[in-house]
């Protein structure tokens, strides 16, 4: 899976515009968020789904890349002081804090369209097909808007203050984390050009360690330490945010964790090739310490 | 071109998710925006375009309506404190003094991806074609993104409390206002499915129009009172900004808008159909009172 990664990253920052002389602190920002990047795990799925459609992975990079690029907009926007207002992201300071808040917002806005480029492109056209683009592009646009990220993020605004009940809490997740996870594992499928049975297949694997990655970071919120978590611990607790630990219990969010990576694992039935690097990714997200 | 207008606005609307129960607040933003329209001067031009190709206008309606989410989004975002923090768009509170800022802000973002997702739908795809649907992606991205609307935003912010020289006013406008008025000159003909040279004429009219739209617009605010303008009349001058009436006075205004007014009415010669109602419209423009 490194391969994967470097496969990605050293397309990633070939589709930042030539940094235009007037333009310069909009591209430094998009620049610096997609660099401080983190372990990739969308593009990764996607360049996984698509070898285990007996493709190869590089049909999969540039719908990588846009994922990565409407994750790293996501991540942008979320930690504006008009949203959760953080400071730091990944253990650096945060965009805005760099770049200053209309910057900031604006590197967001401009990630979510160079997404939408990278897949329209005339290069990605030809790697794969005028209709799989297309079709990434209405799974990433529906899976990112607002029945799906945006949405969930919504709910999370809105349930802040309240203790939200345990629905409450996966409807957000299912679309918050699970949206553009799921939309990964498809997209992987319609690189390869799979049938919908193996696109749906994908999506169900997506959803299943989408809901677990989100449990899983609950739980480091309160039992890992700061160092190793890069943001500081706690920080959901002391927010008076339902989380799933605090509405179930660690011993309980571990289970529903191992639950959760079984039925992805199952999920991978319906395709022929190799699964075990997609079982084995699912368990390491369950296991994970950062 | 009132038909094109209703056309548009029957649809816009349609495209927006049932309002889901948790989402609720997020549906209720974005159709505000949507609703406190405007002209609607892109999604008509997209329909002129394509009549202009001999295509029925039914045609370019998604690429329309996709255009003005775009558009809607620009202008939720730039209301907001970070940016311009206005209090009113066009007469009524601006969307942030309604929703919150973050609502507005997930409003914009949603709107962006519903733009990409009504190009990329079946429906639009049935409409057109998958071709003609992934140009329109490409052609969408590119102008709205770091290199279009976006990177003239950046300028704009860049050069607020400067007294940028016409260059840099010209190239700013260029992008912020030409970039999306072009996309949907270009974005008619490309759901007529035209060959490049009119695709590229179509763009040549939209840019020329989209500059003189830009002085236009400084001309009003000196000009126009508040009531005809729907915002404060004088706010660029009270800014400190460039504009090109403080850069080169009223009368050189109007005789620019009628140059470029002139130049836009040429490029369309390479077109056999009907060029009136785009001529009439290019003079209709640079005559507007508000």
């Amino acid at each position: 899976m490194t391969d994967n990664i470097k496969m990605i990253e050293e397309k990633l920052f070939s589709y930042l515009p030539e940094k235009e002389l007037l333009e310069k602190s909009l591209i430094d920002s998009m620049k610096y968020s997609l660099k401080a990047g983190g372990k990739r795990v969308r593009p990764n799925l996607a360049l996984e789904f698509c070898k285990l459609c007996n493709k190869p992975a590089e049909k999969a990079v540039p719908f990588g890349c846009a994922i990565e690029m409407i994750h790293t907009y996501s991540l942008i926007h979320d930690d504006l002081p008009c949203m959760d207002d953080d400071d730091l992201r990944r253990g650096k300071p945060s965009n805005h804090k760099i770049f200053g808040e209309d910057i900031a917002l604006l590197a967001g806005d401009a990630l979510q369209s160079l997404a939408f480029e990278v897949l329209s492109c005339e290069d990605t056209i030809r790697l794969t097909s005028a209709q799989a683009c297309i079709k990434a592009v209405n799974t990433l646009s529906k899976y990112c808007g607002a029945v799906g990220m945006v949405g969930g993020q919504v709910i999370d605004l809105e349930n802040e203050e309240k203790k939200a009940p345990i629905e409450v809490l996966q409807i957000m997740d299912i679309k918050k984390t699970g949206g553009l996870i799921k939309a990964a594992c498809e997209m992987g499928c319609i690189a390869a050009e799979a049938d919908e049975e193996k696109i749906n297949a994908a999506g169900i694997y997506g959803e299943y360690i989408g809901i677990a990655f989100q449990i899983v970071d609950d739980i480091l919120d309160v039992t890992s330490s700061s160092g190793e978590l890069g943001k500081p611990v706690g920080s959901d607790i002391n927010n008076k945010k339902s989380t799933y630990v605090s509405l179930l219990g660690i011993d309980k969010c571990i289970e529903l964790v191992n639950e959760l990576t079984d039925k992805a694992i199952n999920a991978l039935s319906v395709f022929e090739g190799d699964t075990k690097p997609l079982k084995d990714f699912a368990v390491k997200l369950a296991n994970r310490r950062n």
